[in-house]
């Protein structure tokens, strides 16, 4: 999805997007070596189905496969018709942001609970920026002005928050036959999401009790914790509440949408793209 | 000594050094992101006597951490006065071949016994194109000549090999007194140095019995072991052969640098800082 990002973005300005595919495939390389070293760090033995590259080989073989891919991706921007300094500084600041956000979701396992604005943040740093980068680069590669290269970067980030928190939601309230992942994995693995971290904060007394009791079992009935956790989500209105904080990004994202200066019709197709990717269930 | 040599490099051309101080020190912030991320894969508990970072804080943070001075590394480069692009584009061979070069050393722990031209290029990769690279850097920074870049490039690989193959010899011939390591240190381990290769490959029947037998003990007297099989190489003449091997790259180093577009005075200066470097018993 992100090489398409690139390329939709710089279309928008430019018709020879075959010229910058190269650009376009360096952020899904970038995004590999971060899943490649996340891998590692949250001891993921798969990845789209197959064995993770230190389940395959070992521990150091994808350390160090994850450098060379990130200096690959480096390389493969090189050829970029335009702007370099300006398209690496902005790769250096994205990349550097995935790595924090990436430290800070490890940082909240150990947490109790983390407020509201320090989860967007990390959901923003661990996933958003590197959407918003990828339309920012197709923007910077077609030479666009500064003002759209930004309100695209803004749309991509505000877009990503909003992706993040309805991944959170799906998890709990989607659709078994169309979510790719076991409904309610989140509920069972205590996963710090919005839906719990505010749940957390606005649940009272008994109810707080219960999540509590729930989330410290150490053997229990799958079923009946994700029923049980997601009849407590009901009562406090977290189905209602995610879905509002979500809409806001998206609104956000789209009202960037509007102020970008291109024409009508490419404005409509960027549209209908977002909402694509938006009303996907997995 | 990277940055150093860095600025070395761009005095040659150029008299105004500190303009590319930050250039300079991103080759020693992508030195330590390797030593961290080696650390790791070595398992090694201390790194210029004090904690490793893995030790300290634990291996995801290392990794993390590691990623992001690479990060730092490239976004040091940025502010480059020229040649941005074959600037990065260097530094990103150089870093994948650094990658390459500790792969290949980490391959070797699980053979046998590696050959000569293997031995060099592992050498060559994880330790000297770094060298050059620096070198290289300073010079593109000034606006060399493309032919004294690569001069110095060249330079400083077969300077780097020298060293490596010097700092082999020293483990075994050093005077304790002036070497900062235990004299030994790689006899005891079974390090595959090229003292101990080149014995493999030039050990006759009875040699080669013997050095099997040290290198199979799992306890041993580490005097006696090291003492047996410096008898061994002694026998076979490793040290004046390691010490010609050696001396060729320097004097390839040397006579690139003869080959230089520049004053005699400069030429001198560097050749006396190069000895220097190559006389240090530590």
């Amino acid at each position: 999805m992100r090489p398409l990002l690139v390329l939709l973005a710089y279309k928008l300005f430019k018709d020879d997007p075959e010229t910058v595919v190269d650009q376009a495939l360096a952020v899904e390389v970038f995004h590999n070596f971060t899943l490649v070293h996340d891998d590692i760090m949250d001891n993921a033995p798969l990845r789209r189905g197959k064995a993770t590259v230190h389940e395959k080989w070992d521990a150091n073989t994808a350390i160090l496969s994850g450098d060379v891919m990130m200096v690959k991706a480096y390389d493969m921007l090189l050829d970029a018709p335009a702007n370099l300094k300006q398209i690496v500084q902005d790769f250096n600041a994205c990349a550097a942001g995935v790595c924090e956000g990436q430290q800070l979701d490890m940082n909240f396992e150990t947490l109790a609970t983390v407020d509201e604005s320090a989860y967007i943040n990390m959901i923003r740093l661990k996933t958003a920026v590197l959407l918003g980068f990828s339309l920012k680069l197709g923007a910077m590669l077609a030479q666009s002005s500064k003002e759209d290269a930004e309100l695209l970067y803004d749309f991509g980030v505000s877009i990503g928050i909003g992706f993040q928190l309805k991944d959170d939601l799906l998890d709990v309230y989607g659709d078994q036959a169309k979510f790719g992942k076991q409904v309610g994995g989140d509920i069972i693995s205590n996963k710090k999401t919005f839906l719990l971290l505010k749940a957390l904060e606005l649940a009272n007394e008994e109810q707080k009790k219960q999540l509590d009791y729930w989330l410290g079992l150490v053997n229990f009935d799958a079923v009946a914790k994700v029923e049980a956790v997601r009849a407590i989500y009901d009562a406090i209105g977290i189905e209602e509440l995610t879905k509002a904080k979500m809409n806001e990004y998206f609104d956000h994202g789209f009202s960037d949408l509007d102020q970008l200066d291109i024409e009508e019709e490419k404005r409509a197709s960027l549209k209908r793209f977002a909402e694509y990717l938006i009303d996907r269930e997995h």
